[in-house]
C-alpha cells in the first residue's frame, strides 16, 4: 500500500477512486464518501483517504461526474468572425462569466461557412455541451442555428435571428450614434456629416437614422449629400472626406462608422489643411484602441462594450441551463470614450 | 412503439440507446451492433434500428465513447494574449488541424495571470483533455506549465520554456529580419536603420543581430545611432523617425519592428517631406492587414505565418497523443509580403 508512483496506478493508468481506496485500505464507497465529505466516517479514515488521493495525484473524473449530474459544465461558442476583432472581446467576456461558474468553453470558428457551422454544432452536441452561444460579426439578420435537441439552450450574441423564441443580445447601435452626435453638438458643431460603411449593414441604417433624429431634435438637418456610405476601410475614409469637403467646405463635425474610416478622415483633413478638432471635430466607432489611441489627434470614439455583452450572454445562458426561459432582442448600451479629436471645454480627454 | 417525440424519450430525457432498442423492438446489444455496423444482423433489423435512431434523433454520447476509448477528443488551449492579435491566427490554425481529426478545442485566456493559468489547467485536466497547447504572445522564456499528469502531452506555441524535454514552436525572428533586410538591399538601399520595440523582448535582439549580420555580409554597417528601441506604438515610430533623421538625414531604408511602428514612421517621413519608397524604403513586421494594406503607401511587411504555426502545433500534439515523443525548440520560417513601401523593380507588389 502507498507505494504506487504518484499520478499513475501500478499499470500506468491515471489513478482511479479504486486505486485510492486500495492504497488507503478502505472500500471504494468509503473512499468516495471521504473525498466528497459525505457520510459518517472516522476523522482518521477520512484523513488517510485524502492523503492517499493527494499522494497519488488522484483527479476526480469530470466525465463520470458529468454523467451522474446530467450536465457537462461545458458551453460551445460558435463564431463566424474571421478577424477576431469583434469576437475576441466577446469571447473573453463569456469566459470570465463562465469561469466563475467553473464552466469551460469550446471555441469554434466557422469562418461564416454554414456547412462548417452545422458540423461544428453536431460535434458540440455530441460532447453534450450544456448550451450554445452563437456570435456574429455584424448585427444583420442570420438564419437560426438548427439545433436538433430543443433542450440545449442557445443565446445569440452580437447576432440576430428572426425567430421570436430566440434570445439575441446586441449593442444598441442607435444609442451609440446618439452619444456621438450629442458629443459633436456639445462641442458646438452644427454642420455635421456621416462617413460610414456599406448600406447592406443594418447598423449603417440604424446609426444614420439615430443621428438624423438627434439633429432634428436640435432643429438641424442631415442632408443626403453629407452622408457617405462606402466600405469599412481607411482608404474610403480618406477618399470620402475629399468628396465631402468639395460638396460642403463648411462641415465642422464628422461622425465616422468605424475607427478605420476615422483614421482616413483624420489624414485627409490634415492634408486639406483642416485642424482637428478646431476646424472639424471627429468621432469614430468601435474604440479599437490600437487605432484610436494613436491617431493624430487621439480619437474620440464609441465603444460597444462587447466584453460586457459577452458576460451578459453567458449569464443568460446559465439561467437558461438552469431552466429559465428567455426570448427576444435585448439591446445593450454603448459608451463614448472621449479623446482629443472632439474637444469639448472641460472634457476629461484621454490621451 | 415508434411514437415517442423525436429528440426526447417519453420522460423528456435525451433518447438513449435503450430508447432506440425499445422503439425498434430489439435488445440493447442488437441496437448497439446495428448502429456501430458490427456483428451479424439481418439487413432488415439493422435498417429498422437505424430508422428509429434517426426518428428519435438519437445522438451517441461522446462521454460514454470517451470513457470506453480512454480519450476525449478534446484539447485545451491556454493563451495569455489579452489582445488576441497574435493568438487568434494561431487558434484558427490549431482549430483547422484538430477539426480535421474531429477534435474540439477548449479555449482559455489566462490574461497572463499564473494563478488563473493554474486554475484553468486544473479544469482542463478534470475534463480529461487529450493534450494542451500553451501559447504566448511573445517569444521570451516563460516558466513551464506544471502539469501534474505526465501522460498529458504539452506543446508550446509562440512561447518558449527552458525545459529541454519540452516542445516549443516559434517563428524564426532572425529569418524574418533577414528577409526584410535583404529586400531593402535589393531595393538599392545602403544606409539602413532599425526602429523597434523594447529590449526586454528577445525578438528585438534576435532581429537586430540578424539585420546586422546580413548587412555585414554585404560590407555594410549598422551603427547604434541608427537602431532605436522604444515601445510597440505608432507614436514611438513617429518620434523615433524625427530623432533618426536629425542624427542621419541620409538614411534610405527603415526596417520597423512592427506594423504599428511602421505607420508612425510613414507619417513622420511624409511630414518631413521624404517620399516613400523613392527617398526612404520602409518594411514593417507582423503583416497586420488592417494597418499594412491601408498605409500610405501600402506597407511591405514580414508575416510570421502564425496560422501555419498553429496547425503545426496541433499536428505535433496529435502525434504526441498517439505516443510520439517530441522535444526541443522548432523555428518556423517567416515570409515577406511585398507592397509599395519598399519598391523593387519588377516586384509584384500587392496594393
Amino acid at each position: 500500500m502507498g507505494d504506487d508512483e504518484p499520478g499513475r496506478a501500478a499499470n500506468g493508468r491515471a489513478p482511479t477512486i479504486r486505486d485510492v481506496a486500495r492504497a488507503a485500505g478502505v472500500s471504494v464507497g468509503t473512499a468516495s464518501k471521504a473525498l466528497n465529505g459525505r457520510g459518517q466516517l472516522r476523522t482518521e479514515t477520512r484523513a488517510r483517504v485524502r492523503a492517499e488521493a493527494e499522494r497519488l495525484r488522484f483527479r476526480p473524473n469530470d466525465l463520470i461526474r458529468s454523467m451522474q449530474r446530467g450536465r457537462t459544465y461545458t458551453v460551445g461558442l460558435l463564431t463566424g468572425d474571421r478577424e477576431g476583432r469583434f469576437s475576441l472581446p466577446l469571447v473573453m467576456g463569456v469566459e470570465d462569466a463562465l469561469g466563475e461558474a467553473e464552466i469551460l468553453v469550446f471555441f469554434c470558428n466557422t469562418r461564416g461557412d454554414p456547412e462548417r457551422e452545422r458540423r461544428e454544432m453536431e460535434s458540440l452536441l455530441a460532447k453534450q455541451v450544456d448550451g450554445l452561444i452563437v456570435m456574429g460579426w455584424r448585427s444583420n439578420l442570420r438564419p437560426p442555428i438548427a439545433v436538433p435537441d430543443a433542450r440545449v439552450p442557445v443565446v445569440y450574441a452580437y447576432s440576430r435571428v428572426a425567430d421570436p423564441a430566440a434570445l439575441c443580445l446586441l449593442p444598441d447601435q442607435a444609442h451609440g450614434a446618439r452619444l456621438a452626435t450629442e458629443r459633436l453638438l456639445a462641442a458646438g458643431r452644427r454642420r455635421l456629416a456621416h462617413i460610414t460603411g456599406p448600406t447592406d449593414y443594418e447598423a449603417v441604417w440604424e446609426r444614420w437614422e439615430a443621428m438624423a433624429a438627434v439633429l432634428a431634435e436640435h432643429g438641424l438637418g442631415l442632408p443626403e449629400e453629407r452622408v457617405l456610405c462606402g466600405v469599412w476601410e481607411e482608404g474610403w475614409g480618406y477618399a470620402a472626406t475629399g468628396t465631402l469637403l468639395d460638396r460642403d467646405p463648411a462641415v465642422d463635425g464628422v461622425f465616422c462608422g468605424s475607427d478605420t474610416i476615422a483614421r482616413g478622415v483624420l489624414d485627409a483633413l490634415r492634408d486639406r489643411g483642416r485642424r482637428v478638432p478646431e476646424d472639424v471635430a471627429v468621432v469614430g466607432f468601435d474604440n479599437w484602441e490600437i487605432l484610436a489611441r494613436f491617431a493624430r489627434p487621439p480619437l474620440t470614439t464609441i465603444d460597444m462594450n462587447l466584453h460586457d455583452l459577452g458576460r451578459e450572454a453567458a449569464r443568460r445562458l446559465l439561467a437558461m441551463v438552469g431552466g429559465a426561459r428567455e426570448a427576444g432582442v435585448v439591446l445593450l448600451p454603448c459608451r463614448l470614450v472621449a479623446r482629443a479629436s472632439c474637444g469639448v471645454a472641460g472634457d476629461e480627454t484621454v490621451h
